[in-house]
């Protein structure tokens, strides 16, 4: 029986390398969770009854679609038709596995669009499906196809520029959600996941599949699989690690109202109103002296067992070398869990 | 009566959206400070008599211009009649709080062209003066209408390149001054005073209002609002402080011959001959223990007491833990300040 | 007695000013060390004997040259011919002082096409025959043509988007060597040795002659000269200082499996299985206590005197505030010099 729900149903256009292979798509306006009634229509149109499939999209199939499709939808899909560049339609019944190259797309785009949060769609199977591309002025190149077209280029006068080279193209060519800023937009992939009232300034990164809740200021590296909650800023070159060292599938994160301060950096994941200090990185294996709001010693713990709890304020005291976790006088509330004399 | 000197005049071409709304300004060769009558003519010819203005010139205004111009300016003005693009004369008699997108373009080209240094100009005002833009590789385009232009690209088959989503466009895309390499023009914004003989490497980033006197090698971050002295080095990462936290108002500056080395960071104002180590962080409330020229104790201090003192050499103790204020050798001149045992 | 092998010979399209002077050169394939029989056809149609040289090429030299050329090599010549932009052969006899701009674009082309490692290749007199440029999305630009390009380029609508201003290109829009990712190609000067397997993600700088054996994930700053060997990472903001600071002549290296962590710097070079901790930067003087496997005390040294050595864990006591060498856990040969009780 099918689905009353398709997870998302996007039309697309893209590039194809000289064999006919996806280098990436763009999908304009994907539809996230659409009612199957709602889009019955279009899906008669591509003959699709079940699964999660792509389908390439000839100028009569755009047209036919365009008649049952409205406004915006319709207009792009008769742009794509009248494009020599190819299209695609691309349904999704279910978050499964990914399957194609378009369907990596889609999900990205699913994210950077704001549909889904980070850690919560399925993404395996994502390297192969993403070729690896050079991202140039004159759009994606196949690499091997590169050199040719660099001598074509330069011959012409108009010298190919080579932004990137990577299987992820940059969010902002294909996605600008919005209510935010990026000082420089090479710096976030597509499926970053930047929330409204957010600036991210030349030195902040954003990973796919990662991101910030927003409203936010990220002037350091999110890294893949990482969020940081709303409030939270994230100072110049602040580090969040990728997975919490010695504990393998535990994700770092970042809560609301947080200061990861300049050059400084977390390794553990952070509850709400925790603040690092400037140049301070705290690893799972740090051993932090946890001091209660008179500054008495309460213990002493791998940073690792802090995971996750709130209103920390770490720093390395400056006349002794010690790492200590005092309460963090911007928090309203106080963290039991710190005065807890165990 | 009116000023016998102007504050600036310049002579614009840009971008407007759909509405007519400016998006940005390009003053090929502002005037700083011209005597009134050296620009009588031009100001007559507008019809300029007090105030700051904006006068939009149609092809007939830019000849009638052209015609009392001379050399660059006169040709400038003829190409711009010449051009579909929209042409703008602004008159700053005096440095007045920002009245429009013209007079905030045109305040930031006078930082970039060296006219002024950072925090020297009247700039209150300046966010809602700066429209949210997405600057790309066929110029600057309103947010609004990005979708609609991504689309018209994508289907012609030469996709848009969204480099920035921000109200600050790169510097070099405006003002390159002389005498200076910037290796990722990315990292500046339009507004950042780079001077002659300086060097920013790739993870220099130099915001608007901002900046370093020159020579100077930059490889760290000069945040909004600070000056970096002649012949400071700024080592990769390095980080300055947008303001003095905890005192609010206080401006961050680096004094001459100053080495913040790489990874390290000051959020206090450093004065001339002073030195951060590679990775330490010097907050206002660090606390540092005071060392004279032979080690030897002489007091501890809040570094937020040590603002602006000359002859500073910051350490982490790697035996103690401690950060130490030394005087630094590099020094030709001993100061004073370290070794008052008080 | 002509040499029976060249050290290089490469055909190039490239870059003059408006007075004829070079700005950049672009060779698709140069050869490395061919056998001088094998190319003396292409040697006699240019009127080659000996020495170091440089020959422009007209219309009728490129089609001399790819009767006696195969291949690809044929193709390039053949197109050069038939383009508008100025062409050039590039002989290099031996390894000599560089003598031109197209001789040192060559070898600069051959860092990043692997055929030299850093530090193998003779680059003395690079800086003053490289021209500071600004490279545009139309191509490199003479700094003094830059304003009438700027203005033409806005009055047609189409305004410049200046990349850089340097005295380098980015390696991208010149090489693009196999098995490689780069996420910001503005990030990696031509000159730049990528080697195989390597991804360099948005934070990574790789300067000319420098680079990565491969594969390496690099996150951070490669200055120039340092070469980082197979099998290690570069985190966030990791940095590599140009010369051993007190040394002078001391060129840095990173040896094999290595981790120089996020926000971590090394001013020593590295033996093989060395790791620094997050956050800590390791200098030439900074005083260490070397432990052994049991961590007890065996030395305390100035890092300088560990330089090149292996198998090494550099961290930072987070309860005393030392700096301490231990025994790399990760290491597999334990290393004696660690147990030397001298």
């Amino acid at each position: 029986m099918a689905n009353s729900q398709l997870f998302s149903l996007a039309f697309g256009i893209g590039t194809q390398n000289s064999k006919g292979e996806w280098l990436e798509v763009w999908f304009p306006a994907p539809r996230f969770g659409p009612a199957r009634a709602d889009v019955q229509a279009l899906l008669d149109v591509l003959g699709h009854t079940e699964g999660n499939a792509d389908y390439a999209l000839d100028d009569a199939t755009c047209e036919a679609l365009a008649t049952v499709a409205d406004g915006d939808e319709a207009a792009a899909l008769r742009a794509f038709g009248s494009s020599d560049k190819p299209a695609v339609a691309t349904v999704l019944e279910t978050d499964d596995e990914l399957g194609s190259t378009p369907q990596t797309y889609l999900k990205l785009h699913l994210l950077s669009h704001r549909f889904v949060l980070p850690n919560e769609m399925n993404l395996d199977g994502i390297f192969p499906l993403l070729p690896n591309v050079a991202w140039t002025n004159a759009g994606a190149i196949d690499l091997e196809e590169l050199p040719a077209r660099q001598l074509e280029a330069r011959v012409a006068g108009t010298p190919l520029h080579v932004h990137c080279v990577d299987k992820f193209p940059r969010m902002a060519d294909y996605v600008v959600p919005s209510g935010m800023r990026i000082a420089d937009a090479s710096r976030a992939r597509l499926g970053a996941y930047i929330g409204e009232g957010t600036t991210v300034m030349h030195e902040g990164q954003i990973n796919f599949n990662s991101g910030c809740i927003g409203p936010n200021m990220i002037e350091g590296r999110i890294s893949q699989g990482v969020t940081v909650g709303k409030g939270s800023d994230l100072g110049g070159s602040a580090s969040t690690a990728g997975t919490l060292s010695g504990g393998g599938s535990i994700v770092i994160s970042v809560g609301e109202e947080c200061l990861v301060s300049a050059n400084a950096g977390t390794g553990i994941p952070l509850g709400d109103r925790c603040t690092i200090e400037a140049g301070l990185y705290i690893t799972p294996g740090t051993v932090v002296q946890v001091l209660d709001e008179e500054r008495n010693f309460v213990k002493q713990v791998k940073a690792r067992e802090l995971a996750g709890q709130h209103d920390m304020l770490f720093i390395r005291n400056s006349q002794t070398g010690i790492v200590e976790c005092r309460t963090n006088k911007r928090a309203i509330a106080l963290n039991e869990t710190l005065h807890a004399n165990n």
